[in-house]
């Protein structure tokens, strides 16, 4: 390590804050993470994976707070209509999951949060899908990430990500690394 | 989208084989993922992450397939000792922790794939040292995504997150995005 010009310990940084993620926060691949609704208490944290893009599935609109400070932050919002469907008689529709998979394409959008209210369901139904379609992973690797965060299987979204496919178009030059 | 060049269709791929990700397999942060013991199942899958360094947490050997599979793709394999702590006489080691650590502060290794058996409950510690140490996380959230991996927390592991500190050292030239 003599190399090494110059080091610095950890604690030399009395700067640094506590940090509080999201809950379900986590790292899906490069460039896209995911998480729960988001909190003012969230934001100092989220604020230094400087965001370009939001991606929300819900059925409310976002919140006056978040869209405030998501437009203070050069972050761009794409809202897409989805209901919670824990209810049997409510189904995911694929159209809205094709369209958020469609930003997820192009690492122009890049990094991109991914969120619903929990961040367990239609997030992960979300994430399921672009395993699956995007990044080919297993069908049992897929529903195993799925559980994880679901916390209890939800029968309809794994069998709503084992059906699900979309044509998508997407341009190579834009291509993100791990789709390439 | 006029100009876009060229597009191509997902399924122009017919080359894109199913890939299956290790047991407990998921993304830390930028250039950091974790995982369970990786089996040749698994190469080809970890092969797309173009990996510089392995990080295992054990107290056994490597396998030899692990070992060669790893020389072949030009990947160092850190092995720090650390026991299963699931009994309760056994303690989690801070020395492997705090080795572990000094690793993952030099992005020149990255990127680093930290993996135990299961992927629970050794490289949840290390993860949660991480997330406490390096990247100021609440302990709230670091003790929830422990809770995620390990299903259930065990409470010897998240009280060693909670008191382990270490003196490390950095160079700032390749410290991660994310210590910066």
């Amino acid at each position: 390590m003599s190399s090494i010009s110059s080091t610095a310990n950890f604690f030399d940084r009395p700067e640094k804050k506590l940090l509080v993620p999201p809950l379900n926060f986590a790292m899906v691949t490069s460039g896209i993470y995911r998480s729960g609704h988001p909190l003012p208490i969230n934001f100092p944290f989220l604020e230094k994976l400087r965001l370009k893009t939001i991606i929300y599935l819900g059925e409310h609109d976002l919140r006056k707070v978040n869209v405030e400070w998501a437009a203070r932050n050069g972050i761009r919002i794409f809202h897409f209509q989805m209901e919670n469907c824990k209810l049997p008689f409510v189904e995911n529709d694929p159209e809205a999951i094709a369209a958020a998979l469609q930003v997820v394409v192009d690492s122009r959008n890049f990094p991109i949060l991914m969120h619903s209210n929990k961040g367990k369901h239609r997030v992960g139904v979300l994430v399921g899908a672009m395993r699956k379609l995007l990044q080919k992973w297993s069908l049992a690797s897929v529903f195993d990430e799925y559980g994880q965060f679901a916390a209890g299987k939800e029968d309809s979204d794994i069998e709503f990500i084992e059906i699900f496919n979309a044509e998508l178009q997407y341009d190579p030059r834009y291509a993100p690394t791990w789709l390439r």
